[in-house]
C-alpha cells in the first residue's frame, strides 16, 4: 500500500490490462470491492485521475454522453458514465445508481460497478466494483485541484458536509499540504464525529463551526453536500481561498453564492458538465461567467494554463464527476491485483 | 432445448432471476457463450421477445437513450442499449459494439455483452454472453412480426441478405408458418449456400433467385443486409406480403422503397428508432407517411390494433432493434441456466 503523496505532477499513464495483455488468457478479470479497499490507496487514485484530467485537455481522453434515468421503481435513479482514454487504452463505463432505500438492508444507497473492456476487440476484460473506488476517485479529484491551485501555505481545511464523501474528501485533502487545524460545519453537527475522528489519528485540531466561520478561517475549502441553496456567502471568502465544490451533479443543485464566480478563478473537470449540472450552472445562467472563462484542470496539470497567479486570487473548482475517474482508478486497480495476485477470473 | 413454435401469443412473463432472488446468494451470476448456446432455443427467444414488445406498448418497459460512439480506434462503434421492463423486473444493458477487425483475430466483428442488475438494490446481479442472443434476438423480432402479421397461408419466404444474421432469420421465420419454398439474393450469391443447407437440412427447395423475381414469388420477405438504397421497389411487391425489414439501425441505411410505406400498413419495434435511425426514416423525411401512422408491434400482440385486416394488405415491419430485447433474452437465458445448473456464480 501506496498513500503518501505525489510528489510529480505528471507520472506517465502505466500500461494497462488491456494494452498489456496481462490476464487475457485467464479470461474476465474481477476485482471485488474488498481488494479494491485493500489494494487502492489515495495516491494510486490520485495518479489516475490526475492522468486522465491531463488526457482530457489534451483530447486523448473523452467522455461519453451520460445515462441518467428515474426507473419508477425504488425511487431509484440509475444510468451509466462512460468514456474511451486512447493514451491509457481504457474503455467502458459505470454502471449503476442511487437506491434510497438501501440503507434499510444494510447495503451502500450508491451501487456502483465498473466495467471495462478491450479496446482492440471489444470484449469484456474486466469487472470491479465500484463504490469504493467512487469515494476514491471523487476525492481524488478535489485533491488534485488542491495540489494544483492551493497556496502552499494553506493551514486551515474547511469542510462543509458531513456525508459518506465527506471522510474520504478530509484524508485525501490532509495529503495535500501541511493543514494544521481541520474547521467543518455540517446542517445535522452530530454527523461531524466521523471527521473529528479522522483528524484525532492524526493529531490534528478539529472544530465544528457556523459557516461565516468556517469561511473566515479556511485557506481551503471544500463542500461536499446535496444542498439545492448557496451555503456559502461571496462576502465569507477571504482573499487566497481555494474552494473545490463537490457536491452539485444535477440540474437544481447549488453550494455556493453564484456571485463567488465573479471574482473566482474557475476550474473543472469538464467544462459541458460543470455549466449544465455542475455548480457553474447557476452562474452562467445568471450570465455572472461565461463558459469560456472555466479552464479545464487538465490544462493546469499540462501547464497550458499558469492556475494560481497570485496568494489574493480566490481559486474555485468545479468538481462535476466524469466516467473517465471511475475507468481510470478501475484499471489502475486492476493491474495492482493482477500484479499483487489478487484477481479472479471466469470465462463468458 | 425446446425449439418448437410458441403456440400461444401471450405468455406469462416468468419471474426475474432478479425478483425471485435466486442465486442472490451465490453471487453474482454468470452465463456464458457457449450455455446460451446450449440452452436458449428459438422459442426461449421467441416468447421473452413477444413479451417485451407486449410491455413496451403497455408502457411497463421502457428503453433509454442509446450510447453509440466511434471511439477512434480500431475502426470500432461502441455503445450501450439499455432499459427497464418494470413487469419482469429486469434492468440492464448491452454493451459492445463493432470491431472491424475482429475476423483476422478469429473473434466476432460484433461484440456484446449483457449486464443485468437487481432492480431493488442496483447491485449487479448477472452478466451474460451477448453475441449468440443477440443473433436469436434479432431473428426473434421478426418471427414474431410474421407470427402476428403474415397471411396464415403464406407459402413462400424470401430473404435478402447472406450475412451473419441471415441464417438465424430464416430458421426463427421457418417456424412461423408451414413455407414450403425459400428463396434468397444476395449480391455475392455465392454466400447464399449457409441459407441453402438450412433448407436441404429441412428439406425445403431453395433458389437463388434475383430480386424481382423473389418479390414476386414470395408470401413473407426478410431483409438483413447493410444496404444504403433500396433493393426492392414498390411495383415488385404483390399485394398480401409481409415485409421485415431487419438490416436498418443507422441513419442513411435503407434496404426498401421509401414509397412502399405509402400502401402498406406499417409496424415497428421501437417508435422512436423507427422513424431516426430504422427504414421508416426515408418515407417520414419524404413525408409519405407521419410518424403516428406506425404502430407499435406491441399494440398488435395486445390486440389493442387489429393487425392484418385482408389478405391483399401489405404488411411491413421495421425491426429496429432494442435494448429491452437483449434483457429480455438474457434474463431469460439466465433463469434458464440457473435451473439447469449450468450457471457458474463469482463475488464482487
Amino acid at each position: 500500500m501506496n498513500h503518501s503523496t505525489p510528489s510529480s505532477h505528471l507520472i506517465p499513464v502505466t500500461d494497462s490490462i488491456a494494452s498489456t495483455g496481462l490476464g487475457k488468457e485467464k479470461g474476465v478479470i474481477v476485482v471485488s470491492e474488498a481488494v479494491c479497499q485493500q489494494i487502492m490507496g489515495r495516491a494510486d487514485a490520485f495518479v489516475a485521475v490526475q492522468n486522465v484530467f491531463s488526457a482530457m485537455a489534451r483530447h486523448t481522453a473523452y467522455n461519453f454522453p451520460v445515462i441518467r434515468e428515474a426507473i419508477g421503481h425504488a425511487d431509484a435513479l440509475y444510468g451509466f458514465k462512460s468514456g474511451f482514454d486512447r493514451d491509457g487504452m481504457v474503455l467502458g463505463l459505470k454502471s449503476g445508481g442511487y437506491w434510497p432505500g438501501n440503507s434499510e438492508k444494510q447495503l451502500t444507497n450508491h451501487q456502483s460497478t465498473i466495467i471495462l473492456f478491450d479496446p482492440d476487440t471489444g470484449k469484456l476484460a474486466s469487472l470491479i466494483g465500484g463504490n469504493y473506488l467512487t469515494a476514491i476517485r471523487t476525492a481524488a479529484s478535489s485533491a488534485v485541484s488542491i495540489n494544483h491551485l492551493a497556496r502552499k501555505a494553506s493551514k486551515t481545511l474547511g469542510i462543509i458536509g458531513a456525508g459518506h464523501q465527506s471522510g474520504y474528501q478530509l484524508q485525501a485533502a490532509l495529503d495535500q499540504r501541511s493543514f494544521e487545524k481541520v474547521v467543518a460545519w455540517n446542517n445535522d453537527a452530530s454527523k461531524l464525529t466521523k471527521l473529528a475522528k479522522i483528524c484525532e489519528e492524526r493529531s490534528l485540531p478539529f472544530e465544528s463551526v457556523n459557516r461565516e466561520t468556517l469561511c473566515a478561517q479556511s485557506d481551503v475549502i471544500i463542500t461536499i453536500t446535496s444542498a439545492f441553496e448557496a451555503l456559502i456567502k461571496q462576502e465569507w471568502i477571504k482573499p487566497g481561498t481555494h474552494i473545490a465544490c463537490m457536491g452539485t451533479d444535477t440540474k437544481g443543485k447549488q453550494e455556493v453564492d453564484a456571485r463567488l464566480f465573479s471574482n473566482a478563478t474557475v476550474f473543472t473537470d469538464e467544462l459541458a458538465q460543470s455549466i449544465t449540472i455542475g455548480e457553474a450552472q447557476h452562474a452562467v445562467s445568471a450570465e455572472l461567467i461565461q463558459s469560456n472563462d472555466i479552464i479545464p484542470i487538465g490544462d493546469v496539470i499540462n501547464s497550458t494554463h499558469p492556475g494560481r497567479t497570485s496568494d489574493k486570487e480566490i481559486t474555485l473548482f468545479d468538481g462535476t464527476g466524469v466516467g473517465l475517474q471511475d475507468l481510470a482508478v478501475a484499471s489502475a486497480a486492476v493491474e495492482l491485483a493482477e500484479v499483487q495476485g489478487q484477481a479472479n477470473y471466469f470465462n463468458l
